[in-house]
């Protein structure tokens, strides 16, 4: 009989960080698609100078006050003039989390939101910018955290970019945003509740053990009787989950789990590029078609423990990313991006277990034009893709570094 | 000092289904927007009848066989074409879950695809269909979910609607699927594992609590010395969450909370519309701008649960809110709507646990053609949503329940 086949069988796989499972349909891509599809923004070539742009220098915004923006040369930042979380509110009378109905929590949230601009040329993406013109952008990222880490009432600062009118953003100019809250968000607080869970078990950090188990060469032995237990890569403790799982999902493999004694792990690299600080992999657990993760190889807390070289590392991977992103279709690649880091509310058990990564998550599936829907059975059921994360890793490695447009003479 | 006013201040909010928190930032809604606008699908008239539609009676399908569509006069149930998950594929050696790396866990997932027309008419949709119309489309969803519970390796079954191209919907007529597994999806057991820590600590079901908090008159004593504990709809205990919150929660409430003792609900109703058998509201916690919840009052473990009575109310309540989502922006409003129900393997406490409900997840936020984007912050962070759920249900529940498009003599 046939045996299992990760690039034609269904399975799903496990996120760890967030605790929940992925549906995997690799046979999904030979369907025909006759649905919707989406402009091509890269086809419409843009001036790098737009006198309509509110975020060009010298232009005016559509505030109230009508600011001026100065004439900055490499980054700006400055308040959202929309901002979704304000410092000043006034107080909620109680929180009313621990008290009265248990299904009508609420809580008040207070916080800043910044803009930063990437580059002054309206016509750049961080596709396109060199790494020296890269690295003011990782500094302004650093900067406002840090200033941001001084006020009193922040606990958490977010950091993120939307690409793409695709993906929400309203405004070509190349530019990201910091959302600041005395919340510590969902995503960041399940992270941290997982890699808590984690390091209770295994003793190591989540993310650490991560780098090792993509990079070790050759794979990591897996053997469910292996003896190296609790030290190095490779130790992974055997017989249950690390997290406690519901019975829901017990329930569910016990129809599953067979006697066989032989763990059947996908073959292939799911390595995109990396350096001598970051690694670029499509997780093994990725949601989105082209989703990657990029993961600092030392266990650094936040952006601003990084050592000047690394610094540059990190300008040098988003670099060469976003570079491999926009060749992969030959458009200027749509995404959703951010960082993950420690919390700005000074716990130290949080900043001892943060481990400075960033995710991607793009959504285009099969052109510039053909995006992957989460819809129905994503939000009801279970996310789901179509291709493999080691197919989805394949075809980004196998993408130039020189971007499509760079005339080569 | 001002005092805080849900309509204008940040606040979030906790979905006690899937143990996750929602930004909600009303007076985001005063921001131009000038991103990307979608097509409005209802601008396209469409026939009654598509000659190239593999959807329409007589019709030949895209697959392999030429299969031909039989002349059907109410609804029509297949497979899949191109299915997500399948019947036939070989065993995975072991399931990886328990055993080796517990960062690459990976399970094989055996199932099956349906597809079901809900009606002959290609240009139809359950917001223009009459309840006669809409009662074969529960009683196919009943059949396929029944049938399915006797086939031995499935063992939970999500019946679920894309409506509109921007729902990754690829065909206009009407039609619903089914997806069937052997594991429990990661959003039934998300709910499962919270309704059994609720019913745990209040032994009460949480969703027939919910029904009686939003139907309250009036609204429940919420006071945080009430003695009226544990028993009967109000009777909600103080103190502790029902759920254990992780550290980085408690660290975030710890700097909002206050010494007041008063608890502040937002005002106003969240019910869009009811009947005997059933509520639509927008929960308290909606992600969504315009997103609902389709309750049954009575305790019902699954659709096949239903009398006859309760059938007739369901199909009521679906043309009412579906006719309502198209009044709203007078187009032909795009959904993810789903049905969550008892799983189908057999386990008794599952079972017991469950209670049916409905889910519709629509894009829309300001008109036909200006959608919420869920992206950089909500994905890296947190859901956020800008108008409250208050002022949403009011909109929905202000609108007719005569569809736009009839022409009124
Ligand atoms: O099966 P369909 O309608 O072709 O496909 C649609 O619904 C599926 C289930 O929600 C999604 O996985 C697809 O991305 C979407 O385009
Ligand atoms: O703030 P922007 O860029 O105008 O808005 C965009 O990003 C926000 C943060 O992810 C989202 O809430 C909006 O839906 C999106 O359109």
């Amino acid at each position: 009989t046939a045996s299992f086949d990760f690039n034609h069988h269904s399975h799903r796989r496990f996120n760890p960080l967030t605790n929940s499972w992925v549906l995997c349909s690799p046979h999904r891509t030979q369907r025909p698609w006759q649905g919707k599809e989406e402009d091509d923004d890269a086809a419409n070539a843009r001036p790098s100078y737009d006198p309509s742009c509110y975020l060009c220098p010298n232009n005016t915004r559509a505030t109230e006050g009508a600011i001026q923006n100065p004439d900055y040369k490499d980054t700006f930042v400055f308040e959202n003039d929309f901002p979704a979380v304000r410092q000043d509110q006034p107080q909620l009378d109680a929180s009313t989390k621990e008290a009265g109905n248990p299904l009508l929590q609420v809580e008040s949230v207070r916080g800043k939101c910044h803009v930063i601009c990437f580059s002054p040329l309206h016509d750049k993406t961080l596709a396109d910018m060199t790494e020296l013109e890269i690295l003011p952008v990782i500094q302004a990222w650093i900067s406002t955290y840090e200033s941001l880490r001084k006020t009193d009432f922040i606990n958490h600062v977010q950091i993120f970019e939307n690409k793409g009118a695709i993906m929400g953003c309203s405004n070509p100019h190349p530019h990201g945003q910091v959302w600041s809250t005395e919340d510590i968000p969902q995503e960041t607080a399940q992270e941290l509740t997982n890699m808590g869970a984690y390091k209770e078990k295994y003793h190591r950090c989540m993310l650490c053990d991560y780098v090792k188990t993509e990079t070790a060469t050759p794979a990591p032995s897996l053997s469910p009787n292996g003896t190296d237990h609790g030290h190095g890569a490779n130790g992974f403790s055997n017989g249950s989950s690390y997290m406690n799982e519901s019975s829901t999902h017990t329930a569910s493999a016990a129809t599953t789990a067979s006697a066989a004694t032989t763990t059947t792990i996908p073959d292939g690299s799911r390595i995109v590029c990396e350096n001598e600080s970051f690694l670029c992999v499509v997780p093994f657990w990725a949601t989105w078609p082209f989703e990657t993760l990029v993961l600092s190889k030392a266990h650094l807390a936040r952006l601003s423990d990084m050592t000047p070289e690394q610094t540059k590392d990190l300008a040098n991977i988003l670099r060469r990313i976003t570079c491999r992103y926009d060749n992969l279709f030959k458009c200027s690649f749509p995404y959703s991006m951010g960082v993950h880091q420690a919390p700005t509310n000074g716990n130290k058990e949080q900043e001892a277990l943060s481990h400075l990564h960033l995710h991607f998550y793009p959504p285009l599936l099969r052109s510039a034009t053909v995006k992957k829907f989460l819809v129905g059975f994503e939000l009801l059921g279970q996310a789901q893709r179509d291709l493999t994360p080691e197919q989805a890793a394949k075809r980004l490695a196998d993408c130039s570094e020189v971007h499509y447009k760079v005339k080569r003479t």
